[in-house]
């Protein structure tokens, strides 16, 4: 047996999220699947993150054992050919035996995407959330920086969720905004009058379920004015998770990277 | 009566083209569905170009006629309101009560995106044809300025399709490439490792049905080498369609924008 990892982007709209569940289409089982003839007999891929339903990923890891001798780049396409395109491996490489995508990840990056004016883009609809109202864009970038560091972030975290501990580190936390939104869709239109992109971006240790959304739903109530900037010290200080804002729709999520020491060495897709 | 003028952008993947059908989602029907409300009898929503199934647009222009008094900015909301969100209407304005989207268009401007590489994103697979082999950037750069001009475009015409001349002036027939894609997907991911995206721009008095995906069809067939690039000018001046590359596939393809003499004036889509 070998253990290969692999780079994977997804488009989750139409999924039900990187776990195998017992209805709908989720990654996890498509990449089992895809994976089944380079194996005889039970396959399982790991995933670093395990992503929500609706939520994209533009560089997710996993990590898989084979008895299949296929080099990687064959594997690679291999995969890809058996996917839908909604799901595209991007790299693939040898991983020492023990590699395990999920228990070795040191960080992952988030990226949650706010568009922020009258229309949005029947581009982007899929992958932001659509805000009308103003937004103080100062306000939200304080709060965001009273993440970073370690706190207990039972507070962001979905009821039931059952981990041992929600005490987790953030090494960065900011929010940053995009005016005219330059090449960020493929068809740049008239969308872009007064609007903009509001891009939060966290990399942390790991992450609680939902919390991602939870904070850019607290975020967004602070930038709107109707709470208090100092809810989010005041949270992280053990206020319950019913001070929170609400959930952010899952479709502006996106796991952007995953990263390990030493970082995995794959082999991309060149031409 | 009066004559309103919008500005509409769609992503044209799940609909039936602009134009109302039998069977399936068009845009037209989408907005005259939209539309109903604000008139007692019948109403007509007039495009500037009946783009086919599958075929986006970031600037398609529309006319109307309604009795409604609404204000142009209550209109551009409520239809926004009442559209699904592939469909958005981003200003809307008055205008002559002869303006007519399709007959008053000077100009229309087509872009095609071709991805050039080994994998395309799952975040851009809607938006251009995926071509994995190698494309000479240079050949297909130079047939595609042999299109400028006034021609006969007989040779990219699908057959049936009964208009009186197929003769059109274009004013830019121009093949550029982005390497890196730099913000083009909402989240770049290592598919732009070793791919570029290569985008043809044509504007022109009119155009022939399926005229640019077989222009494009046929660039990419000079650009692999399968043709030489000589067939583009033995094509204008009278090569019969079958001499023609391929017609590429629709969900490359957008119509970029509309323009007319004297340009309309709309109220764009403000917070």
């Amino acid at each position: 047996m070998r253990t290969i990892k692999l780079l994977i982007a997804y488009d989750g709209t139409d999924l039900v999220g990187w776990q195998r569940q017992p209805a709908g289409v989720s990654v996890q089982g498509l990449l089992e699947e895809a994976v089944a003839p380079f194996q005889n007999g039970p396959v399982s891929v790991i995933g670093a993150g395990r992503t929500d339903a609706g939520v994209h990923a533009a560089g997710q890891v996993a990590s898989v054992q084979l008895a299949s001798a296929a080099g990687v780049e064959d594997l690679r396409r291999s995969l890809n050919a058996r996917l839908p395109p909604v799901v595209r491996v991007l790299g693939a490489g040898e991983a020492p035996a023990s590699f395990h995508a999920r228990f070795d990840a040191r960080t992952k990056t988030y990226e949650y995407r706010i568009l922020n004016g009258a229309v949005i883009s029947p581009f982007m609809h899929r992958y932001a959330w659509h805000v009308p109202w103003p937004l103080d864009l100062d306000r939200m970038a304080a709060a965001a920086r009273a993440i970073e560091g370690t706190h207990d972030f039972a507070c962001f975290q979905s009821t039931g969720s059952g981990v041992q501990t929600s005490v987790r580190q953030m090494y960065e936390s900011r929010v940053t905004a995009v005016s005219g939104l330059p090449g960020f869709t493929p068809f740049p239109d008239a969308t872009a009058n007064g609007s903009r992109l509001i891009v939060y971006r966290v990399r942390g240790s790991g992450f609680l379920r939902h919390m991602v959304r939870a904070i850019v739903g607290t975020l967004v109530d602070i930038g709107r004015g109707s709470v208090d900037p100092s809810i989010m010290p005041r949270l992280l200080a053990g206020e319950p998770r019913s001070a929170a804002g609400p959930t952010a729709p899952a479709h502006g999520l996106c796991l952007a990277s995953v990263s390990y020491d030493p970082p995995p060495e794959l082999v991309a897709a060149h031409r």
